[in-house]
């Protein structure tokens, strides 16, 4: 027996945002999953701004999805048949699941979780990609220790609201670079960050001066453009970037220029390093057990901005991580 | 008895390049060496492209040179008269002597160099600063490796000539950028470079991967501007950049554009740190016994570009750096 999919795939690639005409919703009938497949009912597909980047057509770290394929995504499903040893029906599963409310996918490139842990939506947020993007990129990458001080951009965001409450935890003082006044008292009253700044109110680099006058030992970014800039004049001796997105770039027609003050790396004797979490697949159990540990105990909230709706709620949804709109990791949650 | 030192004075900082009204001449009485004091007859000063940085008055890894104060420079002279244990009159020493044709100065700042090793030039070069800037920095900041591809800029410069003959000893394969044919030549045929790229011709990034198809493991940087810019698009996975200097911007009157192309930090997992040779004391006779080793096995070719004449000669001498026009390391040579 075939099932009917509904999946979303890239028509046109985009100049600056992707719009209607970047995608289209088609159905297919997907055949009965083969010898190691399993049939998976997509529940929470997660938006990631390392989309964007593949919709462009330039070689990259993973190839760019082609025009006419399903858009690639993480999501998080239930598992309806299978025929891998390891899954059962019923269980729930993580993965490349694709943007489509149904997949037949090798049992092998899922993993099984345990949504007595934590739910599905914190799966794709501090248990999933941004929650080992952020453990990663802070500990190994930015090599943050106890007493340093830690800058991070998009701190309201999916991998930077992490990165700040792991810094806090092992014993940094830290600031969060985010839009708007909510986000920023969010970060301060409910997750603890020591300061916060608005980069939509004046003078970045004065405004992290006037709280960190020593300057910061680490700056995790996920912005880039001009806050990346900004950051790299506020380096203290020996400082550490982790290079994790750009953001602020990624929708840019014209070509975005870089940060004019790296020669701060020179006077502050400071590296910026790029990147990418999939290097740490061998390790992951590690921040997922360092997380889970917290998320038990209380120290670290992981939100989720949940968005509801079918598959043809994708496009729309994305774009909310280009205008500010959400706050914690960005998911669409499939109406069954 | 006091001694006439005729001595460069900053009198106007200046705006792009230095020019007359930069610099004054000055005639001073220097009074005798007091208890642990030297007299030294400069015979040799050195010009680096770091002077350009110390004339702007902003905050650095050292203060700016004020505004009426003789210009700092290493060099290289002979001591005339000592009030220092462990300096005779006769020897010779380098050190931060100014540049001015005598100096009186504690003997704790001077070094005493033997010139049965390497004459007073090399002191300056291979055995001085650059050859500390071009050992530190390939090996502690870059991690060369025996296999990598490694690319210069500034190569035929008193640091990038030693850097990519060190580099060659070491089992890399070495790439060097520089201006004009007749350096490119000399790179490759004298220093024994695989290949070597005139800036001046048609397309950097395009002109590397030519020689390197797979991209450089290292990308050693001296020049800064569109040279780092295209030395991102050519990084293998793991590259490592280490950022010396950025002579190509030092004169700028315009902030200079950063690396647009820094985002290939992230997709090659690659790095960019900045250094100070000065960080490295502790450790310069590590350097200078293995650049004297090969210099004595005839390994590594020193080769300085020697200009003749008085004090008066700095300002004119220092603007070669600027434009080109020497071929390694750059020394005025006072006449006595």
């Amino acid at each position: 027996m075939t099932t009917t999919a509904r999946r979303v795939h890239l028509v046109a690639r985009p100049t600056g945002l992707p719009d209607d005409s970047t995608w289209s919703v088609r159905e297919t009938e997907l055949a009965p999953p083969a010898e190691g497949q399993v049939l998976v009912r997509t529940t929470h597909l997660s938006l990631d701004p390392a989309m964007r980047g593949w919709l462009n057509d330039v070689r990259s770290y993973v190839p760019p999805v082609g025009v006419g394929e399903v858009m690639r995504a993480f999501g998080v499903g239930t598992v309806l048949e299978s025929r891998h040893d390891g899954i059962t029906v019923g269980d729930t599963v993580t993965g490349t699941l694709g943007a489509a409310d149904h997949a037949v996918l090798p049992g092998d490139q899922l993993t099984v979780v345990d949504l007595a842990v934590a739910p599905a939506t914190t799966w794709l947020g501090a248990l999933g990609m941004p929650g080992m993007t952020a453990w990663f990129g802070l500990f190994d990458v930015a090599r943050a220790r106890p007493g340093d001080t830690v800058l991070v951009s998009g701190a309201a965001g999916a991998v930077g609201s992490v990165v700040g409450q792991l810094a806090k935890a092992h014993g940094c003082r830290v600031i969060g670079i985010a839009g708007g006044p909510e986000k920023t008292r969010w970060l301060t009253e409910e997750l603890g960050f020591d300061a916060a700044i608005d980069y939509r109110e004046g003078s970045l680099h004065r405004a992290v001066r006037a709280v960190a006058p020593e300057g910061v030992d680490v700056y995790f970014d996920n912005v880039g453009g001009e806050t990346l800039d900004a950051a790299l004049r506020v380096l203290r001796r020996g400082a550490r970037i982790a290079i994790c997105g750009a953001i602020s770039t990624y929708n840019a027609t014209e070509p975005a220029p870089g940060p004019a003050h790296y020669m701060s790396l020179l006077v502050n004797r400071a590296s910026m390093a790029g990147f990418l979490v999939f290097d740490y697949e061998d390790r992951y159990t590690e921040a997922v057990e360092g997380i889970s540990a917290m998320l038990r105990a209380g120290t670290l909230t992981a939100r989720e901005h949940v968005v509801s709706g079918g598959v043809d709620a994708f496009g729309d949804t994305l774009l909310m991580l280009f205008s500010g709109g959400n706050t914690g990791k960005l998911v669409l949650e499939l109406s069954a």
